[in-house]
This record gives structure tokens, C-alpha cells and sequence, in this order.
């Protein structure tokens, strides 16, 4: 039988002075049980006004740390992911002041969403928008060797914050151990995200995941390394892509055209509110770098899968 | 019978005021012969030392332009991308002064390829990689509204040196159309490229195209934008894929950071020298940005296809 860390256990901000919830052997198998990002504050009756009450010290709680025997400064810690258990319950927002759009999205919006537990239909958006699901782990990464609190909301050369869709099922990552016993944490688990999250929010969910830590002597990567084993893209890419793009000397600026292109394109094209065209975006669409070389201009593209409209 | 331009109708640079080789109705299929961005410098004896007598004023010739009957500025000239006749020859390269990682690769590398024509074989790299083929138009553009003669290099909002690897047979193009008449002009055709072109070179290598291209009236769109009908990447991945990040405050750092991590990785673990796994990275892998909202870091990610080693 496996250990499961309760979501109980559960920590604000990374410190490597946080005392262990769990002593694993290189090679056990830990189910964590997380909250979604929210901190439990969401529930079927909100509304956008509760997203102004939030309270941003409270985002984001991670489960852990766990304790690995024998990881040390220098090694990797390797994290096989098995498989998710999904609520079913997950919400979406658009947060003043956050996200790539910030300045153009001033107001709150709120999406709930119910969804299919084993995550193999897609979850309804509106009557003309749903969203293939593929449950990932947000945030995941070990303590800093730099002593105190830092937020948890930038990820770092260890992990943290990274919101990369595809540390999914059958994904194995390798982090950086930064202090000894490396102190693992997760949570930040999500229904869906496309590349970018660019409204700053997926579908955020509570979920348990089951994973196995190795230490892996002498191997830390410069920054996560993670592989995954299978297609990635076939629940999106059937019916291909809108596609729209920035073009210019920055890619922040090139990146932040492309989506407001599609927001635009989305609006017009399906008769979306910018407002549900953003989190759409959010959700399920791709930022892309197309060309990185043709100076002084790049291309920043993004993508979004026409089978959101079935 | 289609009109074909034949590929001696080409032009290096953007200008207005080059006559048009073809006078195109809206609604019209066109075939367009295509010389490689090298414009037929590099051939199966070349080495690397051809490299540095490549002149840079000759390259990248496109063919036309074309005017299309009814294009004004303020509409859109939608292309459709129907199928490609590659020439089976190709090269990559890595050109000092050139490419994501310049200041790390001094010396110029040369590979040359001989690929099926019908793209449905991978392209031998070496011994141990082949390199699953797409063909698509690197540079596609319409004339700019501004007079003189602009450099083929960077791309524009009018579109150009774009370098999507998507733009391939299915695909629908809109330009924004900044002259009368549009000016429609190709080239720069690649067997293969990855999201980014890191090295700054694909599979380069001479092509047909057939096209259609129509106007619609009033619909310039601000950037490029496009469709694409079906998957875009079940070529690439049945068998997963290698993935190494960066993160930081800046996108171009985080991308460097990325690519960098995965030649060391593919350098280590495949025993591929840099500059090998250096040009395998642009023909085959993908820049894409994971997280864009989670300040003050960013995540870009570089998927490298594990297809690529059988």
C-alpha cells in the first residue's frame, strides 16, 4: 500500500526550513492528494466577485515537502508520473491586474466547470465550446537553497510554478536538488491549459496524482528536463488549428499580438465575448515560437484546436 | 491548364515597384517554381567551406510577384496551400554570425540531403536520425506599402520570411494586403523545420507549389493569420518527446536557455556532436512557451520528437 500525503499538508511559498511531511526512499511511489490553486475558495456557487475577495497569500497551497532519502545538491530528482484522480469540479478566471492581456482585461470574470472525473470527455465550456482534457501538474519542484519564503508564484530553475501541459501521465521529470533530502511539493493541478496560459489561469482543479521519486546521483539538469513517452496533441489535433500570429522585434509584444489576434478572430468568427475567447484561449490554445533567427524580426504564433467546436 | 511561374521570374528583396510577372484573377490557380533560400549556391559536392562564399545579397530569391486582379489595401489576400513538388535535394547548415546560439557555434557545419521526393520517408540524417518530412513555404508575402527595396530577411506584418512550419499543403493563408494588386511573392521552400528554425536554416531545398489566391474584400487581418485542416504533428509523434526548458524574465533568454539544454542533452545522450544536434533542433524540434503569466519568470520549452532516433 502506498503513502498518501493529505492535502492538509500542505505549504504557501517555498522554504527549505519547512519541516518534512514524509521521509520516501529513492524508488517509492507517493500518491499526493492537492488543492487546486485557489485554496478550496471557489465552489458552485461563486460568482466574479469572489474573485476580488481572493486572497493571494492563500494561492496556490502545495503538498509537501517530501523528504527524499539520499538526494543531494547536484543530483536530479526523478518524478515518474503515474496517473490522476480528478474532482470533477474546476474553475477558470479572468483576475484583474494578471495575466499576458492584463492591461486589456480590467474586469473579473468567473467560468466554473463540471467535469467528467475520468477526464475522457471534454468539458463543456458553452453551448458552442468544449474542452479536451488532459490533467497536468501545475506546480511541482524542490526547495531553493537560498533560505526564507519566496513566492510561489514564479517558477525557478528548480520547478515551482511552471504550468507546462505536458507534465501529464506517462511524463518523467528531472529537477535540480538544490538542499538535501531535495523537499519535493506539488499541487496547482489542472484539467487543461494550452501553451502559455495566458489569461493566468487553466482549469484549475483539486486532484490526487500518484508519482515516483528516484534520486538520480550527480545528474541535475540546468533547468527541468521532463520526457514524455506518447502522442501528446491527439485529443486536440483532429480537426486542426486556427492560427493567428505576431510578428516583430519582441517576443513578448509578438506574443501578446498573436493572442489578441485570436481573441479577435475567435469574437468575430463564433461571436465569443473577448472576455470567453481569453480564457478559450487559456485553456486550450498554443503560443508557438515559429521563427527565433530571422532578425531583427521573430514570429510568435498561436494556436487554437478547431475541435473546441466540434 | 495552371499557370506556372517559372523560378528565373524571381527577386531578392521586397519592392513595390518590381513588375509583376503574372497578372492573377481572384480565384485563380497558380504553380510557383521555387529555388532554394541558397539560390542553387550549395550542390552534392559542397562543403562546408562553401559556406563562407555564399554571398548574403543573393539569397533567399522569391518567385513573382503576382498581381491579383481586385486587391486593394484593406483586404485580405486569402492563399490556399494545395501540394508540393520537392526536388529530393536539400541542405542545412550552421552559418557563423547566424542562428539562435551565433555566439556559441563559430564555425560553419554543412549537411547535405537527398530525400524522397514524395515526403513520405524520413530524411537520413545519420546513422542513427532521420528527420520525418513536411514540406511548407518558408517565405510567403505580399508587397510593403512603403517604397524602396526592403531586405528578404525579417518577416512583416505583410507576412515574408515567416518560417511557420504549418504553412504546408491545407493550409489557408491571409495576408494583409498594403499595395494595389497585392504583389504576392514565394520562396525559401523547406522539406522540414521545427517551431523557432534555431540554426537558422531547415531542410532548404528547391520546390513547386500550386496555390490559389483570392481576394476578400475588407478583411486585412493586423498580422498573418491562417487555418490548417487537419493534425498537424502525427509525423512527429507517435513516440513522445525529449523536452528541456528555460526560465527567467526574458523570453529570448529562456528560448537560448532551452535549445542550449537540449544539445547538451541530445550530446550527451545520443553521442551526437553539438553542431549535429545543433542543426537536428532546427529541422526537428519545437520552441514553445509553456507559461507566460506567472511574473517574473517565464517557461519556454523545446520538444525534441524521439521519432527522430527510430
Amino acid at each position: 500500500m502506498i503513502r498518501t500525503i493529505h492535502s492538509d499538508h500542505c505549504h504557501l511559498g517555498w522554504d527549505r526550513s519547512i519541516k518534512p511531511v514524509h521521509f520516501a526512499r529513492s524508488g517509492e511511489t507517493i500518491a499526493f492528494s492537492c488543492r487546486d490553486a485557489g485554496n478550496g475558495h471557489y465552489h458552485h456557487e461563486s460568482t466574479a466577485a469572489d474573485i476580488l475577495t481572493a486572497e493571494p497569500a492563500n494561492a496556490n497551497p502545495l503538498t509537501g515537502p517530501v523528504y527524499v532519502d539520499g538526494a543531494e545538491p547536484g543530483d536530479a530528482l526523478k518524478v515518474t508520473i503515474h496517473e490522476f484522480s480528478p474532482s470533477g469540479f474546476g474553475w477558470s478566471a479572468v483576475i484583474p491586474g494578471f495575466g499576458l492581456l492584463a492591461d486589456q482585461f480590467a474586469e473579473p470574470k468567473l467560468k466554473l466547470w463540471d467535469y467528467d472525473t475520468t477526464a475522457k470527455t471534454p468539458a463543456v465550456f458553452n453551448d458552442i465550446a468544449s474542452v479536451p482534457l488532459r490533467p497536468f501538474i501545475g506546480t511541482i519542484g524542490v526547495a531553493m537553497a537560498e533560505p526564507g519564503n519566496h513566492s510561489v508564484i514564479p517558477p525557478r530553475h528548480v520547478g515551482g510554478n511552471l504550468d507546462i501541459r505536458d507534465i501529464a501521465a506517462g511524463a518523467t521529470l528531472y529537477l535540480p536538488v538544490a538542499v538535501e533530502g531535495a523537499l519535493l511539493s506539488l499541487g496547482d493541478t489542472h484539467a487543461a491549459q494550452g501553451d502559455g496560459e495566458v489569461c493566468g489561469t487553466a482549469i484549475e482543479s483539486a486532484m490526487d496524482v500518484e508519482i515516483t521519486v528516484e534520486v538520480v546521483k550527480g545528474a541535475a539538469p540546468k533547468f527541468p528536463r521532463f520526457e514524455t513517452r506518447g502522442p501528446i496533441a491527439r485529443h486536440l489535433d483532429e480537426r486542426g488549428y486556427e492560427v493567428t500570429t505576431g510578428v516583430g522585434p519582441d517576443l513578448m509584444a509578438a506574443a501578446r499580438d498573436a493572442v489578441s489576434g485570436m481573441i479577435d478572430h475567435l469574437s468575430a468568427s463564433r461571436g465569443l465575448s473577448p472576455e470567453d475567447a481569453y480564457m478559450l484561449c487559456s485553456v486550450a490554445g498554443d503560443l508557438r515560437i515559429s521563427e527565433i533567427v530571422d532578425a531583427p524580426n521573430w514570429v510568435v504564433s498561436f494556436y487554437f484546436p478547431r475541435i473546441v467546436f466540434g
